[in-house]
């Protein structure tokens, strides 16, 4: 049977569960251990949150999720790095993807949103980014940021057991592939390029005009809080925006590319921000392994 | 002065307006005649629906607004096909940047959501597409979809005169340039190219595994309602997405390209739908001119 993305007719947003086993039984959660639901080739459906993470953070609609491994069982405390592989990778897949997550929280889980006792299903959320950074324990771990999904009411949740895809995302009719909001910044530095993009020098022609993105560095918003000023911005072709934005590659302080051969074209009045670049290294590079991040102190 | 996009300082959605003049003092709308206010360079930063528009279509989050040009100033008929120039290029433009246009409805213009006289501002909205189609004069016009803005109260509207970028998408924490949102069917299309583009053969390779982007081909929701299967849709690479999107390139129904050199590589197993490739032609290709698209009846 295929894993099943998306909500499970039925069950609603605040719908409470006894223990892991009528998860299981409801369809929500399979696994009555693991926290995360997936494969790595397939991607999340769900997640449990259970209070294991020291580091998790849950603001309801955006939580900070910390992914699975590298903790003592008998302590549970982090003893090694977690790797982007398992639960982990099929996290990161879902990102990719833009696959919804079903998220519950445990009675354990400390968040003004859990339950008192049992658990609670809270919604379908997406994964809207993915890094690592140093957890508390001195350790890597995986983050991933989790979104709410809009429109998710009882009645829709329930509303259609025929289609149980229809509050799945990409049924709504006003489904966009692609939102690229640029600041007065984010403009001045594309015109800066001409368009074209600093890694591989592609000016995308289109009817409109020419077309890059402007990729933050360290990105902007919670938990990041990159600013939105030139030297945080650099002028993108999309598919060097997806490739940097997934840490495929990154940027030394001397501006050669790590995990692409190259350097950085940089224009002379653009002050390109040493310090984002190595928040970049240290939350998102992984090709070239642990030195690219940890040999900087981290903040 | 730098054109202002965004929001107006004390200006909230529903606030009324006499006359154009009103809005001009206002600092909402500066032309007093022309429906588009933006430039080619900059973007369109206003627009007001006056109504003049035989194929306008008004849903109130959701606008399908008709380009300028092309009409006879005497009768008000289009008699001539419409341009991508001027207003329509500005508004094409704020589409690419994604940048915050202010809607403003006027008595004359048809809607359930009119004032009976004078001016209201709607609030801001977003171009989230853009195409051309032959409208119901029979000759070529350029749509253009505006989405509303979220979270645009009043409150909000107004609470910060210091900043008046306040309420842009871009300054909310939970900006996220890239959503890409696949069905089951959008990831067996990419599946079955092993996330390869079609157009270039390129498999971008990240840490969470090789990166494609399901591109439809004849657009979801409306006014295109193409259908989410996969004769509908095609693996592309984000630099090809964008292109196709945006009409710089589209593919004739013997699969060569129109716009750029070569073929569309086509698994055996992949049977692309040519009337949903007719439709692209017909609504986004412009640079091969109308021979693309006028060939062919029209549906």
């Amino acid at each position: 049977m295929p894993r099943h993305f998306g909500a499970v007719p039925g069950v609603v947003p605040g719908m409470a569960f006894v223990n892991r086993q009528e998860l299981r039984d409801a369809g929500v959660h399979l696994p009555t251990q693991a926290g995360i639901s997936g494969s790595a080739s397939e991607g999340a459906d769900s997640i449990v949150l259970s209070g294991g993470y020291e580091d998790d953070r849950d603001e309801g609609d955006v939580i900070l999720y910390t992914g699975e491994g590298g903790r003592d069982p008998l302590t549970g405390h982090q003893v090694k790095p977690q790797q982007l592989v398992r639960g982990n990778l099929a996290l990161a897949i879902s990102h990719r993807d833009g696959l919804p997550l079903r998220v519950t929280r445990g009675h354990r889980h400390s968040s003004q949103f859990s339950p008192q006792s049992g658990y609670q299903y809270a919604g379908l959320y997406r994964v809207d980014d993915h890094w690592r950074e140093v957890g508390r324990s001195g350790f890597l771990i995986w983050r991933f940021r989790l979104t709410r999904l809009e429109n998710q009411d009882a009645h829709h949740a329930g509303a259609d057991p025929q289609h149980p895809d229809s509050q799945h995302p990409e049924r709504r009719p006003t489904l966009v592939q692609r939102i690229v909001r640029d600041t007065a910044t984010a403009r001045a530095v594309k015109a800066l390029y001409d368009h074209r993009c600093q890694v591989c020098g592609e000016r995308l022609e289109t009817p409109a005009g020419a077309y890059a993105e402007a990729a933050h560095i360290r990105p902007l918003g919670a938990p990041h809080h990159g600013p939105d000023v030139a030297g945080n911005i650099l002028c993108l072709c999309p598919n060097h925006h997806v490739l940097f934005d997934f840490g495929a590659f990154s940027v030394g302080d001397d501006l050669r590319l790590l995990g692409l051969p190259g350097r950085l074209h940089v224009h002379p009045q653009h002050a390109v921000d040493r310090e984002h670049l190595a928040y970049h290294r240290r939350h998102y590079a992984l090709q070239a392994g642990l030195e690219w991040g940890c040999s900087v102190p981290l903040t």
